[in-house]
């Protein structure tokens, strides 16, 4: 073993993420949501793993899975999450879970290494309950209260019951410790294709984009589909598709370089094949790394709600649902990511922003963060096709571990 | 009582559609599915009823309650459906039930009146387990195998379970005694606004437009909605949403004078805010009473998909589920109807055609049919708010009755 690098296990690495995906196996991919049964398998593998890399593992009140090091010096939290998205790929979480492992494996039993990783589980992060729960409990951010009002969102249970069949009701809540870590790194599919694109091996994530979502709605008049005439109609539905074109049209002269926008649900009501829709909503996210940017496409689309109500003949609404301030990583993190990736990875690596969320946008309101990315084969993610190359995978661990001891050893 | 007019006892019908309307009341509406417990109830009263109109009740093995008469001389058939839509209005089908057990009540006992008007209520008109079971059934044109595939549209259970609750597993379905009726007639409120506008009081049906109804998809690329940048998205939603728009952009060019369309239900698939749909789906339906029409309009709609996907990113495709041929009304059916609104309703008729589908398109197909409307207020329909004035519901029961009287005495 040289004096500067330690390397990770590739075969290992691979043999636990696929582990993983057999808890929930869905064609290529998983459906493990959020405290399901397959979920719960992965959370007790997870923390049967922890004390092959010298941690005590905990799983708390709200599902999170800790490793903690009793050993001195440095710490380094890192992490990502177990459950996924439904029906959706085997990656998106546990490589960052399993590169976290693979790097307190490597580094912890080192006497060489004054300091030690520990590894982090959140709970979901995908939001099936909630926005991002795990982490943010752990950094003070989630009250009794709101754990009482979340439920599941494709299924009957309260968070409340899901915790009770989880056996984790009544248990503690873990919170951050301050002062405790150096700060968190995390790992992750990209979810896009720039890196497979430019051939290049790891992301240098820059920053987090915030999200913003709204919900649209259209009152019309509900009528018969074959009793009402044409010119007397206020469809709904028709009103809502000729705003999602409008959109279409107007956003690309406003937005920023990066921004993206989104339409993920539109439900008419009351949905039946022979009645004009009185009521119509969708579902509308915008997300980039500039707030400023996302003010003046509200305002666009605020001013598009109320020529499209002027104009008649159906009414139109916005209302902001969530507003997420983007999050930027810290510098250190970056310069060690990309020196590791230098050394390790051909000098593959390309500084990028993130349009996706991820827990590491709410470890930095309290320490310093930084993410990794792999590439993602045809950039597709959140779908059962989602994968990245074994060889690209074993790479990033590589470079994962030793960020990790660079950070750690406060190396160049 | 005057040689001519037998008049209908107006307190007692209002009073008679206001019973029906405490079964599965909802605001100022009803709710009363097919085969839920208020529908059940609907039906048991009206077989209570008939004897009032010297009517033998039956309730067959598909639900259709049937009054039998025993006199001798011409049968006209009447009657419309007693379940409602989900939380909708109370006159849609009651009315007619109604009407026509008022005439039979009225005509019946009359030795004078050389005949006798017999009661039906066809089941599920509506369409919760199918396409106008009930009617379809007592003119032969529903198989077993159809009743065993049929399923709730809202709900869990089978077509069988439901029979099997309703106590009605096993019964005997009746059938039309082919040269029994002179024809079949049926009341409706008009389901749009046209004899509101006109003040008028009767609407005597000329035909019933066909109802053609498609699946268009639209398939692109499912992916992460922060991730993938706006230049490389195949987002089926937005394909959707165009097509609505073209279509509502080149309709008019093609359609006919009366043609209607509707796009009823939109489905985005996987439809959450952070997934760009890959699969998107709308229910579209086209009403004309002249085929040719539709035909042309068919093929606008599939020569639109293919420009569609010739233009990408997405690919549409439009699949017909439903063929609905127009049903006209009998000539002397629609002369008795306005002979009775110049004696009764001031001559405050006009003739037109019905944009709805009633269970009369298929009583037509058998013997010959008539329809008459009341005014609708609003020309609301397929909504709890429908309505209409008291006094325009006792001048059509007059109507009907007297339609009935010419249509049994053979009175010009």
């Amino acid at each position: 073993m040289s004096d500067h690098f330690r390397r990770a296990d590739g075969a290992r690495v691979l043999a636990d993420l696929n582990t993983l995906r057999a808890f929930g196996a869905y064609k290529t991919g998983v459906h493990r949501p959020t405290f399901s049964a397959a979920h719960r398998q992965s959370l007790t593998w997870l923390a049967e793993r922890l004390p092959d890399a010298q941690l005590s593992p905990d799983i708390d009140g709200i599902g999170n899975v800790l490793g903690v090091s009793a050993k001195p010096g440095r710490k380094l939290l890192a992490g990502s999450h177990l459950e996924s998205q439904n029906h959706a790929g085997w990656l998106d979480g546990p490589l960052g879970v399993i590169y976290a492992l693979e790097a307190a494996r490597v580094l912890n039993p080192d006497p060489s290494i004054d300091g030690a990783v520990e590894v982090a589980s959140w709970c979901d992060e995908e939001g099936h309950f909630g926005s991002m729960l795990g982490s943010r409990s752990y950094v003070g951010d989630v009250s009794e209260a709101e754990i009482d009002a979340a439920r599941d969102r494709s299924g009957p249970r309260t968070m409340r019951e899901a915790l009770a069949e989880m056996g984790l009701a009544g248990r503690t809540r873990l919170h951050a410790e301050r002062g405790r870590h150096i700060g968190y790194l995390e790992a992750h599919i990209e979810q896009g294709d720039t890196l497979e694109t430019g051939e290049l091996k790891v992301g240098v994530v820059t920053s987090i984009v915030g999200i913003w979502q709204y919900r649209i709605t259209f009152s019309g008049e509900q009528n018969h589909a074959g009793a009402t005439r044409m010119a007397v109609r206020k469809d709904a539905g028709l009103a809502l598709a000729q705003f999602c074109v409008a959109i279409d049209a107007r956003f690309p002269a406003a937005c920023g370089p990066r921004t993206v926008w989104t339409t993920g649900r539109i439900t008419l009501d009351p949905g039946a094949p022979s009645i004009i829709p009185g009521q119509a909503e969708m579902l509308f996210q915008v997300r980039d790394d500039n707030p400023a940017v996302v003010d003046r496409l509200e305002q666009l689309l605020r001013s598009m709600a109320a020529e499209a109500t002027a104009a008649g003949p159906c009414q139109v609404e916005v209302e902001r649902i969530r507003t997420g301030a983007p999050a930027m990583m810290d510098g250190a993190f970056q310069d060690a990511i990309e020196a590791a990736s230098a050394a390790l990875a051909g000098g593959k690596s390309l500084r990028m922003p993130s349009g996706a969320g991820h827990d590491a946008q709410v470890l930095a309101t309290i320490m310093p963060a930084g993410m990794l990315f792999v590439p993602s084969i045809g950039g597709i993610s959140h779908h059962w096709t989602e994968n990245t190359a074994d060889a690209d995978i074993v790479t990033g661990a590589d470079v994962f571990v030793d960020t990790c001891r660079r950070l750690l050893t406060g190396a160049p």
